[in-house]
């Protein structure tokens, strides 16, 4: 932390600011300039509140200097991560590929769908059982019934299961039917249930708060490694801004600062970014043009019949067809999928 | 909802719009004119997905008319709706004052506060007894001990308790010993939350979440309306912009928005809308002016060694200069505190 | 500024960063701490582009530590500015008033409006000549018929005209009628017009644009100060967000950041900040009791006809009965109106 | 334009409300639901200001319902706009290159930068030669001079000339240099020179402004080709938002949204957008993808004393790399660099 004093900041006050840091825990490095004088102070936890030194009288500006995250940083890992799901890799040279409705509807529509995930190359089978809706009255999705039926579609069509954990009294339930544990956008900084994802042993799909900054993202990220998971990766889905034709804005210079600030891999959800299926093939492109090490895509073959985010879902075909854009493009950086 | 079709719109586009507005319900009033036709679609659900009509070949645009909402709006009840607390209104021509520290921290702390806020003719205490907090080493809260300090620092006042709750399961825990339960802005679309807290009977706080529009905020009290609770109030506490020099943008505006579209009380929070001290009497006499039914404010008489916020909690001393200047600004617009 | 350097800086490229930061006249303060080194560098421009270090290699992070402008800034003067105005003041414990049409319109629609500014006790009249707008079929101002007209309304009332320019050639024309000249929010950083401004003897009314940040704005003024022209004040008007039920978002805030990290004065223009009749009492309220300097409100006695800006005018009757309440709030804080 | 009446407006404020869109010269389609009425008005001028009908006495809301855009809309040409520029087209199925430095510094600089430029295969060189900047003391641009320099460069490596032109009285000077003129972010919204720009023969690249919406970027493209100028192509650059470790957020959404809303071509730039050298390759690759009909690159051959945004230029052999795998993408998407 660097604190810059005011150059009219008494010696009082000077003596009050350090005897303040020492209380903390900091070792001091005090440099008096011709114009004012600066604080160095080593040793700030990663959480301080910087504001606790902001407050006091004669304090200009203060810097934290280390960021906020360790065990999440590219300084603390320098090679990136690879996650083994089972085998599959989920951040090295291979693209990995997650696809599948955004809700689980019943079997039939699963056992389909989960064919043309596999047909397509991807490994990875996506859906929600649980579905708390803005609306008392709409589907709610269909809760371990559900997961029974992805599981079962999965495994016919030799795919792993991805699916959204909301609660922790849900956790124990779709540990029984997952592969990854998704962790929405809404509960991001949910401390208590990243603090339980830092406990399991299975993978996190950590989507980005739609309004959160990489920064808090990070942090997000360094509370479920601190508690033992190691297992991370990151999915950008797209930020609340002033623009309102898009349903977020799909903040694609995420992926290459993720990859400057961190070793953890990240991936990129074109569905829900944009909320509009003209608007996902152009945006899968870009993600991994942009370096994406993943894709998270909604698919539906009766879209207008779907129960949730149709509007959303590419169909089959045309998610085939993207499939082998993207795999041109993958190669194009020298990459696979 | 009213659906703009393309000026090319073929007859068969036409017919199979309308088909699938039928299937959804909807009665249709279509009215063709020189240049394109239009179609009044009356019947909508409050929650219908827009985006089911909108990627339909031949439509244009669509604009759903009535607003999503319906028990939490002016229209569904014109008067200004007064909440009773235990015999203290909210929401009527008395300005309720809510206030206290960010964390109970020990019984002494909390009966030091507890005078100053009954000093100052406050109804309410506010404190937090759960903090999840961004680093796992931080401090948590008391918990159950907490709850019961505050209970008593409020009885032996005379005084309300403002708590927040996080989980689904801390619900009855905390039914024990607040007044009124406060929603926090993480949790604003937290569904499930919000379905149980529409059986409690006690009233809730409906914080705004960081990136919440109004019209969201508005769907999220409906919830909790739906649910049989009537009893629900706004809490202003800042939206996330651009402009950082303030932690949050406090909106201020959203106090007449949510006058003029809704009958439920608002109330505003400066403490965390700025994150400084310094900012919160300029902006609690705002929120006044600008018509709020309440404020909710942090105060603490040692915030150097407060375990959370400290850099927003006021001074006992400039609290109660505050509230001096708040209740001038009330008597000039014709209300008291 | 501070640079922090990488943990793994080699010596080499530490020699090479100091090579850089004493080629752009910066004196060195190296301190090497048990894991990385940080380097104070003294002396740095106002306008120095910190990335010209941050691309370096070696280099973690670089903060500027002093603010971009000086002249603007509190610590160079630490006495609030009040301007004076022909006599008028603003800045000072009485708060100014600058009232009119968003654009004159006749000579009799000026003259109407002058006498009820002047009825409610305001000083100054506003009223827009060049309009460019949207669509080149609108009105586009009266041009210096309007600015005849405005003038022979003020001095019949006994009022300051306060006017905007919008390009350099309009100078001229415009500093033969009017007493403020203001910038626009779409010129904030027009650095041209700045530039003459800063030459001018008459008063600068500085718009914040709509997505500026409060130190961009200082960075404006400065450039105005550091022409010669002392005579600087900010107007608020509101900043964009996600929130569009309201025009703007009105940024009240920035009040008492001003107000701290600035001598000059600033005003709040409610009006153009939320765009509708009925937001504009309450907003301007809330501005005089967060501490503005001055409020321009726009005013019109048949706003259905208006030129321009109609539905964000407030009838007369509405306005005079405004001035009222705020009287009360300003002596409320101990100001006048 | 429809407007739906509140449930309780009064026969009074209906006739009222059409008696006003009759004289603002609308066609009426009155429809009465079970509920509440809604009135069609057509014959909307494209920039009505819909806030005139909204604060009528009974209204509930007003939606336009037609773009207030003609000329740029896909409605208005169906096929795309592919731009002749000297032979050179812009629009179709080849991707059109512009690189070159930020500014214009020399000859020396600028004879070898263009020789780069055409080593890569693109077509057009770019340059400032006026640069007013934040600060009085930075450099300025060498004006015409710099202009001479340019022109010469590029004739010698058979280039086109793409230079920013800022005011209304340099037209003329830029004219006699360039080939096409840019429009930079700040004047998006600058309509008188909006309006010249409409009576230029050259083809007019206008970049979005920092905080604009895609629609107001349409309108003022609108603007242009009301004018006459029928050449006109956008270009991304970055918006503002909440997230600031990237200088601007890169709305790459923009490209799909412009193409289906609009006949023109829209570009990238993503060296202003991200601001950082090492985020240009991966968001250039990343704007193809999304379907960019050109780029942008800013590039130096020796960025630690360019005198201008030196941290954004690409090395020469990084560009010439990326332009490598900038023509690997474009033909997985069909096109060609």
């Amino acid at each position: 932390m660097v604190i810059i004093l005011d150059k009219k900041a008494s010696e009082a006050q000077i003596e009050n600011i350090v005897k303040h840091l020492e209380g903390f825990g900091f070792q001091i490095h005090k440099s008096t300039g011709a114009e004012r004088t600066i604080i160095g102070a080593i040793g700030v936890k990663p959480n301080f509140d910087t504001r606790n030194i902001s407050i006091l009288d004669g304090v200009d500006e203060v810097y934290r200097v280390t960021t906020p995250y360790k065990l999440a940083g590219r300084n603390f890992k320098e090679d990136d991560t690879v996650i083994n799901i089972k085998g599959v890799p989920l951040g090295g040279n291979e693209i990995a590929m997650i696809a599948g409705p955004c809700s689980v509807e019943n079997e039939n529509q699963m056992f389909r769908l989960a064919k043309v995930v596999a047909q397509s190359g991807a490994k990875f089978l996506r859906g929600g059982a649980f579905k708390p809706r803005t609306s008392p009255y709409s589907f709610q999705g269909l809760g371990e019934e559900g997961l029974k039926i992805m599981r079962a579609a999965a495994d016919e069509y030799k795919l792993l299961v991805v699916t959204e954990v909301m609660q922790i009294d849900q956790l124990e339930l779709i540990d029984k039917y997952t592969d990854v544990f998704q962790l929405g956008a809404r509960n991001m900084q949910n401390f208590s249930l990243l603090k339980e994802l830092g406990r399991v042993e299975k993978p996190i799909m950590l989507k980005r708060g739609i309004a959160a900054t990489i920064e808090e993202w990070l942090m997000s990220a360094e509370y479920i490694l601190s508690g033992g998971n190691k297992n991370v990766f990151f999915c950008e889905r797209g930020i609340r801004t002033f623009e309102n034709y898009t349903r977020n804005t799909f903040d694609l210079s995420a992926i290459p600062v993720i990859h400057k600030k961190s070793h953890l891999p990240i991936i990129a959800d074109p569905s829900h970014a944009t909320g509009l299926r003209d608007q996902v093939p152009p945006m899968a492109r870009a993600a991994v043009a942009a370096g994406a090490d993943g894709l998270m895509i909604e698919i539906h073959d009766d879209p207008e019949n779907a129960l949730s985010d149709g509007p959303q879902a590419l169909l089959p075909e045309t998610y085939l067809k993207l499939m082998e854009e993207l795999r041109l493009i993958a190669s194009a950086i020298g990459r696979t999928i």
